[in-house]
This record gives structure tokens, sequence and C-alpha cells, in this order.
């Protein structure tokens, strides 16, 4: 089946009573949600992961989402002609890239974000790291000395302004842009990474990275050899065996962070399929895989 | 479909969204769920009840939950030997049957409800009308002088013990047993009534009566002829007509006199369908007879 | 003297304000007396006792009232004609002989204390170990494997419903029945253990257990050889010599486990005087044994 | 009977019990006692008062003491050789004058009663007039001219300092003294006239006025003519015919301001009988004159 | 003299307790600034506007800033190559228009207020109208059927995102963008018209505008001919004769409008002179034109 | 210059924008001013101080007055011809000058305090050291057995009077008198001494020492010798060489102790400059001996 509407409304409410137990576990808790790939694109995806959020929040989970943009921001460079630089594979980001950053996720992203939340009959509220001195990054240095103009790395995380957010009844949407510390104004920061510091400060029960596979596979061609259930102590074995490599390794760092300081789950799953996020939080058999 | 087991996550999740608006409309509302017949007799229609109420109360309605006892009572006064005089058709009840009703009431059907809503994950707490004041009677007195013992009729509701239980936290269970105003300890009082009054004093959103019909039948004999919705209004042509008669009348003048006090809609419904009561508030078609 | 109505309003005055110190010494502070004996049938006495617990509230002292009912029980079984079987000199509950202690000390005790304490001024409400989980028991089973049915064992209290309606200015009423941990619906567990470990979770200042006698006697036979005050360490020497025997262990057991577990005195006292409970507290006297 | 040691226990509780409907009566409820006299003189009498007022905090009354200090005012200016000089049978109240008045109200009477009020367990808290904006007075000035120097006349009060003591669960004693809305820093006020006008801003349930007579006479000289209750309406004959005169009448007008305008009663009564506060509100009898 | 740092500290002092009684008439108000111009784009002058903010924000003034952003839309709009066409010289704003409008006003512009909020020490936190549903626009149409795509009518605000931030103890910084009614997901509205209905909503005592001229001017060539006061009722006449005239017409009409809803006063003041909003509100003098 | 009334409005409004650090600096932290000496007498200087303690209550620094009033009681007991004793260099306090001592500085220093206060637009409440039990003294009594009538010891500080009424938004005025331990009703306290202990219950911030010098300095006779920043631990040795001597000696003393116990920074100042508080508090300079 893959329709609901013949279902009986009997059969609607047995699902619903069904979900009892999952959202008793989950009632009051905290839960940061990295909303990015294709969940971030496909509009009817879009729409599903939304009514996720507001349907957790209105069960009495606190949900809070944390949003890069990647494509949109590419999307604008090249619309004012600009060509971009690479170091080390990253996209070096001087200040007038900086600017298109911040526009594109804090003005657009965000606010549409907000916008579809209401549209759904949540109450979204946006802000940028700056707001409330939420996050204040310095420049990214590696050890080498190379660094990326206003990419940063966070080095302070002021959960306030989000719990006061919160507390008020609001879905807080998060760009990832930071304050700046030494002189600039403001830092591009990794999505991943902003969502895995401020589950730790927010002491969240569950961090959600979405993302554009099924979740860490053994053999990436194969879902079937999807790792359901991974513990911290495992990783390095499996960073060893090339099994976690790649863009998968920074995840899987910002989840072991995450469950190093206190939040009890982390997820890498499925932004593709619909009600990801739901089904991960509602149901037994969860989706993706979790590290704790 | 009857068997849920079957469904495919992702369609659990779409119907727990779909369920959304639902949900948004009874957010912080009150509501009082009259709870009898069939629906507390039987096992698996009880556990659907009581699971139905800890959803609600979790997904952020206030609920109350009303109930009398008829059969249980019944099957106590048998027990003692206890044989019941009729007056009018109504059971009179002298002392000794008052002192079976309360006990049987407020120390079985009402300790069995919370019992049951803790194993479902629920926090009940039972009350009786003494509790905190909650409910005030004096001895019905028919206009012929006819009475029926300690047969009460409410005077007064003071609904602090249930909003502050609810306040609390905890999903109230009432017994239909009044304190008494004139010398006596306590009256027997008509769950139905005590429902509407209640409801009345909490300004609920809703009242929902369970019974053992489809609701309101133009032909008895016909369920296609259930009335959906009904105004106050044409009430009393369809009591002429005979539409509305015997045990449905009382039944209907609660819902009336709730509904022209304040309560927003009341429903004369079917507690032998499982999950009645979440069918009625999530879902667009509704159950049984609407009155507004 | 034992007429108050000759006395003069200045000499009144005079006592009130001589109870003043015990009043600010208890103010505030938490009070658990479990009522039982002949204080709970007489009906002068029961009427002193309520008006006790009234004033105590009335003047800042948080009462909590926890009660049994045995005689009441037994005439209940004895109108369905149920034979009692003994075991060890306890008697076998067996799940109808449950169900008629639940509904008598539930329904009938329960809410005819709440219906007295109204009727004094108070604002009682009445609860059970169910009701929002406040006792939870698993069988009481013997060393040697003997049980008694549904007789419990109290494994775990949760005092938040009591204190929630302490906050709301009720006076708690509860009867000692517990929620079962292990597939039983209901336990009968013992009154004076119920008292003595609500009164540790809640950090009560007082535990009051009331009986038929003066409190420990050297010798039984002889009121005037009563011990006014026994430090916990003393208790075991006076077992041994025969001086607390019989019924009077239990008693004593529960005191000590009290004091043990920080609970600052627990008095053993005879409920068959008139106001005994307001004497202890507000007097240099005191009544019976206080265990410190 | 005038000694109160020879009281059994279980009759001491019997009276506290039977003060239990009369407290519940002022529970939560502000009773304002201008407190002067004897009773301000006499230490034992004194002491009697104070214990009064702690009593009546203990058990939920909102008490507020307001103080005058005619004899020590008198004794101070003795002290430093002031001739005062009388118009119109009031003392003229130079600055000098008003220096002493302030400093004896607020810096001695003031702080002796708050000393007191601690001995006996109370807490007290001192103000007067300018604390918080209390009282504002102009001067007084008769039609024909005529003035006392820095004798005032109150025209706003402030309740707000007074009900944030009582909130924070303090006794606030007042001088009355009030500040000055023309020029003057101080002005002296009229003891009577400032617990009335206060009494009317606190919505006070009870006004009473301390006094070295019983309360009204028919006869001055017969205690046994004592009106006990008087209504507003039936003053005006009173005066006519004589039987309120003199001193009288300004605490007579008081009382009829303050029930005007929302106290529910006010009492001239004996402050020379000990406990005459406690007497009136814990009993039936009453003392002295209500005016309702 | 315009060089402070050589005044003596007991100058400085003098200063701040001077300005006191201005401090103590706003202290708990609420001021709604409209912020744009020259102040928005002179370095030095954005600082001065900011630190006034932080300062009244300290002192206890609920100060909320709403700004636009017209000429950094221009050269992000001349950045892209996008030609504008217009419409009764208004820019017709096409959906990519709209975008960036969005993207600049809520991500680039707002964000950097906030950056500098925060350097200067103060709390802010970024939003726009769809951020909690705070402002709802529908599509601007002329009477005649002309409408400017994108360009929208404020038609409800809900201030209580507002005012949770404003409670929370941040600078709400409110980008003038709204939410959509109509399909649309967002509207670019006058940033004038945002703030004179936001200091409605919020029942603000002042609305001020900053602009780029001195005030409303008899003779606009002749700074001395500044009317600094002016009725609401007054206002006609100066339309009429021309006084009020061009981009001042809907200034006034947004000062007016406020005032008739409830704002204690408008002012339309130099946002050219650093600290003008401080000198306005801390100062008898005043700056620029008060309409009231 | 010495003349504020030239100052431009702008740099007036600059003023206060440079005051914004320290203010923020401050903000919701406790400081406690010994008030005295000249600041005391002169009115203008008087004013100052005023003003400064209520812009400090205004911008958010919760502002604790301890004030003592020797001229004022030297004043008073020469008016009513009371001779001094003096032991070793301190005045004997017997019970009749303790009386004056009361009555001045509860009675008149403290309510004038108040009421410059309320002129200023502050909320002052007044209150001695027997309001709310604030401090509790026994008799000081020299090692070889010298003691001073009622001169005494403060043994024990209760803030919660001082923080109720702090909470409460009032100035809290407190004169240097305590209550008695030890059957007398009130004691002299050193108002220094007073201060420090105050501070130090409070967790203050600061404590500023008003005096009629400049500070500490090397050389009593050269103002250019001031010693600005001092350590706890310096203080010995400048003791030993005779630099901190005579009544310098017990005021460091104070701020030792303060320091010690927790105040971050304590002050030793001249009262005799206008807005001596408002300068250390609002500048980088500071003003007179800062010990940490």
């Amino acid at each position: 089946m893959r329709d609901t509407t013949m279902l009986h409304p009997e059969d609607r409410a047995a699902v619903l009573v069904e979900a009892l137990p999952y959202i008793q576990d989950y009632y009051g808790q905290t839960v940061v949600v990295k909303y990015g790939g294709n969940a971030m694109i496909n509009e009817e995806l879009k729409e599903a992961v939304i009514r996720d959020m507001v349907l957790l929040s209105l069960v009495g989970v606190r949900v809070v989402v944390v949003h890069g943009g990647g494509p949109e921001i590419s999307g604008m460079l090249k619309k004012i002609g600009k060509e971009s630089r690479f170091v080390n594979g990253l996209r070096y980001t001087d200040q007038e890239t900086m600017d298109i950053v911040q526009m594109v996720l804090c003005g657009k992203v965000n606010k549409d974000l907000v916008t579809l939340l209401a549209r759904a009959g949540g109450k979204g509220m946006g802000l940028a790291g700056m707001d409330g001195g939420l996050f204040l990054a310095k420049k990214l240095v590696e050890a080498d000395g190379t660094e990326y103009g206003c990419v940063g790395d966070i080095t302070e995380v002021n959960p306030a302004p989000v719990t006061d957010l919160l507390d008020a009844g609001y879905i807080p949407v998060v760009s990832s842009v930071a304050g700046g510390l030494d002189g600039e104004a403001a830092y591009n920061v990794n999505a991943d990474t902003a969502a895995a510091k401020l589950a730790i400060a927010l002491k969240a029960k569950k961090l959600i990275l979405l993302t554009d596979v099924r979740g860490l596979l053994r053999d990436p061609k194969d879902d079937a050899t999807l790792i359901r259930s991974l513990k911290v102590s495992e990783v390095p074995a499996l960073v060893k065996s090339g099994v976690i490599s790649g863009g998968m390794i920074p995840k899987v760092e910002c989840c072991v962070e995450a469950v190093r300081n206190g939040v009890e789950r982390a997820n890498i799953q499925d932004g593709r399929v619909k009600h990801s996020v739901l089904m991960e939080l509602l149901s037994d058999d969860g989706v993706g895989t979790m590290i704790h």
C-alpha cells in the first residue's frame, strides 16, 4: 500500500494509538534535526518533513531544525557570475561569497522553511548564529595553516535563544551561519557540526542527520547491508576497514561527538524517504543507522 | 482492512500526519467523555477507549472521563441478596443500596479505570463528587412529590478539583456520585447529567456520550438513517415526531443543556465501535450524532 | 473540666495564643496520620479527629491521612456470605475478597472521610495507590514461600500525586490499596506500612499511628507505665525483653523504618482520646510513645 | 476562671477546634488594626496584642498594624523642654515638633513593636507613609483657614508597599506619618484615619480601632449599655441624640467612611481587655461596637 | 564642543543624572524605531544608533527596531543584472525581485544589525513577518486595479513573537517582509507602515521614523522653519497648504494612523544626526517633528 | 568645565552612550553603599548621592544603602542635655542614649533618606536590623571585659528582608541598628561593619564606603599620593608601615573582610565629591581606593 486514502477511520485510529508508546518516550524531550539534501529540494518530501516537525511539536517533542543550503548558494553565486575557488576540495569563501551565503541561508532558505511550517499550522521562528549570540566561531585554520576565508569553526554555543523560543512554544529553525569572534561579522559553518554542537548544548535526546543515502552501508552498493545500530566504540574499526569513508567520515564524527557529550542517540538516515523523521521516532524499526 | 500490522511504516507516518489538523483544532481544549455501556464491559473495547484517552491527553487535549456503572452495581446488589424496588421505572435507592452504589462506582469502577490508564501509560486520578466539593446534590423530588431515596439532583458544580488535576497533568476520572447538601452524605446521580454539567462548568469544547447505539436514527432499525448533525433548534420537532424517544430523550436533553450553556458540540455516539472517541475527534467523518 | 462551654472568651483566646509556638514549629511541615481503630468507628471520636485535621491544615500544616478499614471490610464480607481462610493468622485475600477490600476502602471509607472533612470546612481529596501511580506493590511472599493472595508489599512510592494535592491546598486522604506491578490490578497493603513509606517519601516531620492503646506500656495492664519517648537504638532491647510484643512489633518497626529514613519523629498513640492528634502536635506533653 | 494553666490538654484542643469556623471565615482576608491607648502602654496587654497578631498571621489572616504614639511623643517633647501650643484643642505641630513626632513614631514605637513581634515568633516589618510612597498628605487647613503646622490630611494611599510585604509573609507595622505633597517632608496624620484609609485601599474585611473604652455606650457610665452592632445608617441619629459625642465622633466617622468604601465591618473596641483582637475575630460574641 | 573626551568624570556623572527623569518616563514603555536612510549607511551613524538602542534597552525601555533596505536591494539587483520596471513610480516586484528583497532584508541587513547590537553588548534577535506569524499581507491593489507584483498590504499583525522576545530580554529587529495570506509566500511591505502597525499592536508609547531630513519644514530650504510639534487635527490643513507634500505625505499618514490608534507620540526626525533617538527620548528639546 | 548646562544634546547623548559598558557590567549586580560623613550633611551632596542611587537602580543595579548618623545623634543628645561618657574613645551607650540612637537613625535619618529618594523618583523603603530579623547582635565585649552598654556586635545577618525588597523593586535603606539576641531590645552597631556584613550576605559585587577623605593616602597631606588599588594581601604591610592608621584601620578591615568573603571589590572613597558613587561605578578612572 502507498495510498492511505482508502484506510478505514477505525484503522487510522488504531495507527494513532499504536504510536502512543513512542510519543510517550519522546514527550518533553529535545530532538535536533539537521535538514538538508533532497529532503530540502523535492517539494513533496519538503512538505512531508515539515509536517513531521509540526506533528512532533504538537505531541510534546521539543523539535529544533538546523539547515544549510548548498544548492541554493551555488545557484545564487552562478546568478551573480561569481567563480568559485577550491582549496582541499572546499570552496574558498571570500567576503563577497560570504555575503551570498548569509543572504541565501538566513534570508531565503530559513524564511521559506518558517513559511512552510506556518502553512502546516506550526509556529516556526527563524534564527541564525548571531541572533541572541547562539553560535560564535573563529576562522577555521588547518594544522598546516591552510584556511578557507570565512569558513568558521564554532567555539561557543549559547543555547538560550533556542530554549527561550522552545519554552515560548516555537519551533526554532537555525541557519548554519555563526557570529564572528575575531573581527569577521559572520562565518559559514558546517550544518552537521552546528546541529551536533547545538544538540549537545541543548542536552537533546536525539540528533538526526538527514542525508541522501540509506545510512551506513557495509557495501555501498547494497542497501541490504545497512548497519542499523552502531556503538561509538565500534567506529574506529569501521573507519579503518573503509566501511566509513569519504563524506561519511565527518557525519559519523558529528554523531560520535554528540553521543560522547550526552546526546542519547544520533541517527544518519535517508531524507529521500517520506516521513523519515516520524518513522524514526515513532516506530520500533527505525530507519538508517543509529549511533549510541 | 482491519488488521494494521501489515501497514508500512511510511503509511503509518502518513496517517499520523493526516491527523495533524484535527489535533491542532483540539489542542489545549477540554473534552468530557461520558463512558458507559458496552465500551465499559467488553475488555477489548475498554482497552481501546482507554488508549484513546491517553493519546488525546498526550497530544494536548484536556480529557475528562465521567462514568456510571449500572451493571456492576446490579451484580453487587445481587451478591448481597438485595431486592430492588422500582418507582416510575427507576430503582429506589435506599441507604443500603446507596452504600453499594458508592462502593462500586468510587471503589471499583473508578479505580479499575485509573489502573487501565496507568497500564496504557496515562496518569489518571480518580475522584467523586465529594472530593474537593466537585458536585453537590439535593434529593430528586418529582413535581408530584415522588422521590427515589438517595437519587440526587446536582445543584452545584465546583470545577476546581478537576481543573487542578488537569493543570497538574492528570486525566481526571469522575464517578457519578455527589456530596449531599441536605443531610445525606452522598447521592447517586445520573452520569450523563453529571458529564453535561461538568462540561459546562469546564467550558469544554466537546461533550461525548458513549452509548450502545449508533446515534440518533430516523428509523431505529436502520443504521443508514443516522442523523449526523442536529441543531439545538431542531430538537423539539424530532421529539414531537417520535424520532427522539424513550431513553434517547434524557440523553438529547443533556446535550441540549450543554450546548445552550457554552459547550461547542455534544455527541451521542456508539461506544461499541473501537476507537470511537478518537475517530470522532480526529477525522472529518465523525461518528454518531453531533448536536450543536 | 471536660466541658469547655463555660470558658470565658478571654481564656479561650489565651489558650489559642498558648498554642502559638507549637503551630510555628509545624508551619509548612508535613505530618502523616495513620487513621484507624476506634477513632474511625465512634462517631464522636471520628468528628474530633476530622476537626483536628482541618484545623492543622488551616494553620499551615501539610496533613496527609492514610487509612485502612478492617471492621468495615469484615462487615461487607459477612454480608456477601464470604468465608475467610486464614494463613499464619493473616486473612488470605483471594480475588473476590480483594474486590471487596478495594470497594470498601476506596469507595466507602475514603469517600466518607472526605465528606466529613468537607462538613468540617476542609478540602479533602481521596486517592488510592493506583491514582497517579502513588503506590506500586508486588505479591507478598514469605521466605518459606507462603503467600496471602492479593496481599502486597509496597515496592515503589511516587509522592507526586500527594504533593500535587497538598500544593493545591487539599488534604489528601489515602486508602491502603496499591497498584500492581506484576499482573494483579491491585493489592491490599498494610496501612501502617503505607503510612510509614509515604511519610518517608514526603520527607514528613512526623508520622502518627493512631491505635487503641495508650502507647507502649512497660506493663500492658498499667497505663502509668507508658514509655513517653524512645530512641530507635533502644528498640531491640525492648523487643528482647518482651515489652514490645505481638501486634506492637510491626507498628514499632514502621516507626523505626520511618525515623531511620529521615522522618523526625514517629508516634504510636491513643486514638480513643478525643483530639489526640492535636494534643500531640500542639502541646508540650505529647501523648503516647514518641520514637525518634 | 482566669488562669488557663490548669486546663486539661484535651480541653485546650477542644478550644482550638471550636475556633475553627472563625479562622476559616478570615482565612486569606485582610484585617487592619489601629493599635493605641493602654494596649500600647501596659506591658502585659502589649504582649497579649502582639501574640494575637502573630497567631492571626499564622492562621492565614493578613494582619496590618497601624499605630500612633501620643504619650511617647509628649514624653520626648517634655524631655527636650519643648512647650506645646494648642489650637482648637489640637497641638500645633511646628517643624521641631514634627521631627520629634517622626523620630518617636518611626524610630521608637514602630521598631519596638517589630521587636516584640519578632520575640513572639512573628515576622514584622515597619514602615511609615514615606516608605514606598504609602501615604501622601497635604497640610490640614480648616474651612476658616486655621492650620496646625505639620498636621496633614492624607490625600493619596498607595497600598503596594503593604501588599508587597503581606505577600512576602511579613506583618506590616505602619506609623501614622505621611510623606508631603507640598514641600513639607513629612506630616503628622491621625492614626485612626490612616488605618481607615489603608483598610479601604487594601479592601480589608475588617477594621479594628483599639480604644480605652468598652465601645459605644448609650450611658457612658454604664458598660451594660454597650451598643454591640450599629448600621451606618443609624449613626446620624445617635450623633444628634448625643450618644456619639466628643472623641467618639471622629472614631465613628472613620468607621463609617471605611464601611461606606467597602470594608465589611469596622469595630471600636476595648484595648484594655487582654486578647481583645482575637476575641473579636475568633468568637461569636465579639467585643465592643461593630459598625457595618 | 563635539569632543566629549575632555569632559571631567564629575560632569559625565552630572549628565547621566540629568537624564534620570526622562529615563523614568520611558521605563517599561515600548518604543518602535523605523530605522532607515543615511543612519543605516554611514558607519559612524550606524554605530551611534545601535548604541542608542542598547542603552535604551538597558535602562528599561522596550525597544523594537523595524528596518527596510532600499539601497542594498538596488545594489544586489544590479549585481544580478536585473532591470527594474516602475509602475506609478513604484518598483514592480516580480517573484525574482521578491527573492532578492527577502534575501537582502532578512539575510543581510537584519543579521548585520543583530551583529552590530551584539558588538555593542546588546541581545538582538532578528525576525521577519513570517516568523511566528508576525505580519500577514495580501497583494496591494490600487482602486484602479494597478498592482505591483509582490508588494503587499499588511492585513494582520500578531505581536506575540515580538512581545515574547521583549519579555525574554531581547531587542527584536524586524524586517519589512510579510507572510502571504493569498498564495504568495512573502510580500515586500513598506517599512514605515510596518513600524506604525507594529507600534499600534504593541501599544507603544512612541513611534520614531528616522529620515534624511530634519523633520517637517514650513520652508523645505530653511531648517529654521522646523515644525516641532503637530496635532493630528492640524495635519489636513498642512497637506492642503502643501507644507506636507511628496514623500512626506505617507510618512505623516503613518504617524497619524499610529496616534489615532493609541500610540502616544510619533516622531519624524533626522537620522543623520548622531544619537538622534537618544536625544529625542532623553531630553526636553526633542528633535524633528512630533505628532500627537 | 563644571557647568553642564551648556552641553549640546548630542554631547549629552554621547556621554550616556559612553557609560554603556559600565552599566552592562553592573546590570543585575548588587552594590552596597555605606552612606555617611559630609555626603549626608551638605544638601547639594546629599541630593547628588540620592540621584546616583535612583539612576543606578533604574539602570538595573540592585542598590542597597546603609547609613549611620553620628552628627544627628550628637545633636539630639545635646538637645536633651545628655552628657556622654567615653570608654576607649567610644561613647558609652546607656539605655537612654540607645533610645535616642534608635529614634534618630530609624525615625529621622532613615525616613529623610527615603523621602529624598521619593523626590528623585526612586522607590525607597527604610528598614532597621529588627525588621524581618535582618541583623541580630550581642553586646560587644572586649577581651579585657570592657563593654560599651548597648553597643553591639552583629552575629547573624538574614538578608531575606533586603532581597525581598530588591525583588519587589525597592531601594532598601538600612539603619545601623540591630535586634538584640540577649535580652536587649536593640543594639547600636557600626555602620561600616553592618554594610560589610550585609554585602557579604547579599553576595554583592561591590561595597562602597563613603568617607570624608580621598581614600588611602601614602602621605595623608598629599592627595596626589592616593593608592588607587590595593590587594588584600598588601594590607598588613601598609598597617605596619603606618600608611593605614587611626580611623582608617577599621574601615580597611571591613573591606578586607568583605573581599575575603566573596565581595568582588570594596572601595573607600570621597563622599565630598559630587556623584562619587556614579563616577566609581560608571567610569574607568574610579575614585578613591579600591581593595580587591
